[in-house]
């Protein structure tokens, strides 16, 4: 934990005061050995970083007055359109898409994605907000991705895309094709503020979902020959992403 | 399994003749419904890729007479130096990192890295050489990473890096500094035809092991300021130097 992420209904204004307790406090006691008069790095979740003294320190209780920062961190400039992977692989990926850094996660149905997983607790925002906060604080980012899930390909595509991602540059990960440009090759021709990464499910997307999200703006891109699967994919593009769209 | 790896000794040569047992002919039958006279993918570990046709099925058991192509595909010009990590992120690199390619890993102690981690069951060949073969056969690859673990940090940088890793190219990732180049500038600032790129343990190397790397030719990249947990900035910096050294 690079940074506590709290919560702007658990701070007193203005004050600034916070008591943690759970696994945050477990964390600056156990790990970070933190002690009253020491200063932790804190942020305000979707608001600034600062920095906090640590006021008192009880049995699983930390006292924290914080002094915020003035800036808020800017939106990452990266979307992901994920075709829903299994459960357990998506379990993983929580902290870390939010650690890489993405705006908005879509998550969709394709032809290759199993029905069921539609129903895994893992996508209830119950479960996978703490992930998404665990990857914030890891990277010392405040800025928590939105989250939305669509059972049906066709209508996200063809209805609602336009107004989640309004003017982003759409690519489209695929096993390296002849003539596909990179990552970079592909940002650095058409500059864009925001870009928004399409992966597939396990087994690719289908034709007819290729062609959709073709005829929707999305371009290939090439991430090598090698087929990954949809985690490691998944961390390998959002790095990519990033690094190209940084110069 | 986008690829079946098998195994020299399990070859009957001159024909070709393969019978696959266990986890590869459950894959076979129950995911890929695949029936006798069909065609898959093989690769023979450390050597070339080839086409099979699968002469019988029974209960457990596929029968593959195997053709393989005269090349062997190029060993990856990357290789990996990673502070050991704790065995559960561990377990889950393996597959990961021969599925994006290396060609050697040298797992290291260092100061942050605790002691019993190298009494883990995941350092030993049972354990990981599976997981690699599962990430070949993810990436369609057939070069399996050779892999060494060392426990003192200071002997193999002093003693044993040169040989190792002869005339690489020699990447640190960083937290971003001012003024550090990203891995792309640094690639191609200096073209080599292999890169060693050092990963530190979570909370990062200390200054001794950062002057050791440096004095030993290691120059700092970064990866933007965003820290990662140390399985996501594996798999993420080696998608970046495999991108960079293709141009």
């Amino acid at each position: 934990m690079n940074l506590v992420i709290v919560e702007h209904d658990e701070v007193s204004w203005p004050e600034g005061l916070v008591r943690l307790t759970g696994a945050r406090a477990a964390h600056l006691i156990d790990v970070l050995k933190a002690a009253p008069g020491a200063e932790v790095r804190v942020g305000l979740l979707d608001g600034p970083r600062g920095v906090a003294s640590i006021t008192g320190i009880g049995a699983g209780v930390v006292d924290l007055q914080c002094v915020f920062e003035t800036e808020v961190p800017p939106r990452p400039r990266v979307d992901l359109l994920l075709a829903l992977p299994r459960p357990k692989v998506m379990r993983r990926l929580w902290a870390q898409i939010a650690a890489l850094g993405v705006g908005r996660v879509v998550l969709t149905n394709a032809w290759r994605v199993e029905r069921d997983y539609f129903d895994a607790q893992i996508l209830s925002p119950e479960c996978y907000r703490p992930l998404l906060i665990e990857g914030l604080q890891q990277a010392r980012d405040t800025r928590l991705p939105e989250v939305s899930v669509h059972k049906r390909f066709r209508i996200l595509i063809e209805d609602d895309l336009d107004t989640l991602f309004a003017g982003e540059l759409r690519l489209l990960a695929n096993p390296s094709l002849g003539g596909t440009p990179s990552v970079r090759a592909a940002v650095s021709r058409q500059p864009a503020e925001r870009v928004l990464v399409a992966i597939g499910p396990e087994g690719g997307w289908n034709d007819f979902e290729i062609q959709l999200l073709e005829s929707h703006g999305f371009q290939s891109v090439s991430m090598g020959a090698r087929t990954l699967r949809s985690d490691t994919a998944c961390v390998a593009l959002l790095a990519l992403v990033h690094q190209a769209l940084e110069g």
